[in-house]
């Protein structure tokens, strides 16, 4: 990968934190393929661009209100020249709610290259648990 | 793809299944990468197979002894002929412990092909919550 594509997708990551900070669903699904899968945290599967913006204006209007989020990428392999499988980390600070005070969780990002840039084709997102204990390992 | 290429992916999944029920961790990251990426249901990231083979040989003798695992394709995108995006769901039941009981996760799977045959280049894995109430969805 050369130092065109990895700014590239870093500014993805950016664009991520930006538009959840934003509270703006649709500047965040646009970083996502028209047919993007996305896997949250509670495993339940969304499918299409349009589906993923619809879901996060739902939860940026309610449960996410207020909160910050910041999307980094942490690990890039190259499938192809056109294709990477991206480790993603974010960290999440929430004021209120169910999920109030700092959360962190690791995606797993699938990107290609489309017209208009580097896109999200899959992500699937696992909130971190802290130490083992509470829950076991697979 | 072709039926030849998808044939080899659903046995993928029955290889998967077969060592898990055999409690074989060699044999479970046998259809793994060597230097494949596992995120698991706690988002703890481990990379390459031996790692997955000692990892998953300590819960097939603990937490998850004399379980019965099902893994399946759900869905498969091409993101190039030779690299594959698959969801895939596991159908768990436990005997005893922790997770006593049956239990349902999704995982999405970076494959890709090897000289060897296809292989497991990523995998992220999340239990599946069931209906919205407990926990929020984003």
């Amino acid at each position: 990968m050369n130092q065109k594509d990895r700014v590239e997708i870093d500014r993805l990551a950016e664009a991520l934190t930006a538009a959840w900070n934003a509270a703006d669903g649709v500047a965040f699904a646009k970083m996502f393929t028209e047919d993007a899968d996305f896997v949250n945290i509670r495993g339940d599967h969304f499918v299409g661009r349009d589906t993923i913006a619809e879901g996060h204006q739902r939860i940026f209007d309610s449960i996410y209100r207020d909160s910050r989020n910041v999307f980094a990428i942490s690990k890039i392999r190259e499938a192809t020249g056109e294709v990477v499988v991206a480790l993603m980390e974010a960290h999440l600070h929430c004021p209120q709610g169910p999920m109030a005070g700092d959360n962190d969780a690791i995606a797993t990002a699938v990107l290609w290259r489309e017209p208009s840039g580097w896109r999200i084709a899959s992500f699937h997102n696992t909130l971190k648990q802290g130490p083992p204990g509470a829950r076991p390992t697979r």
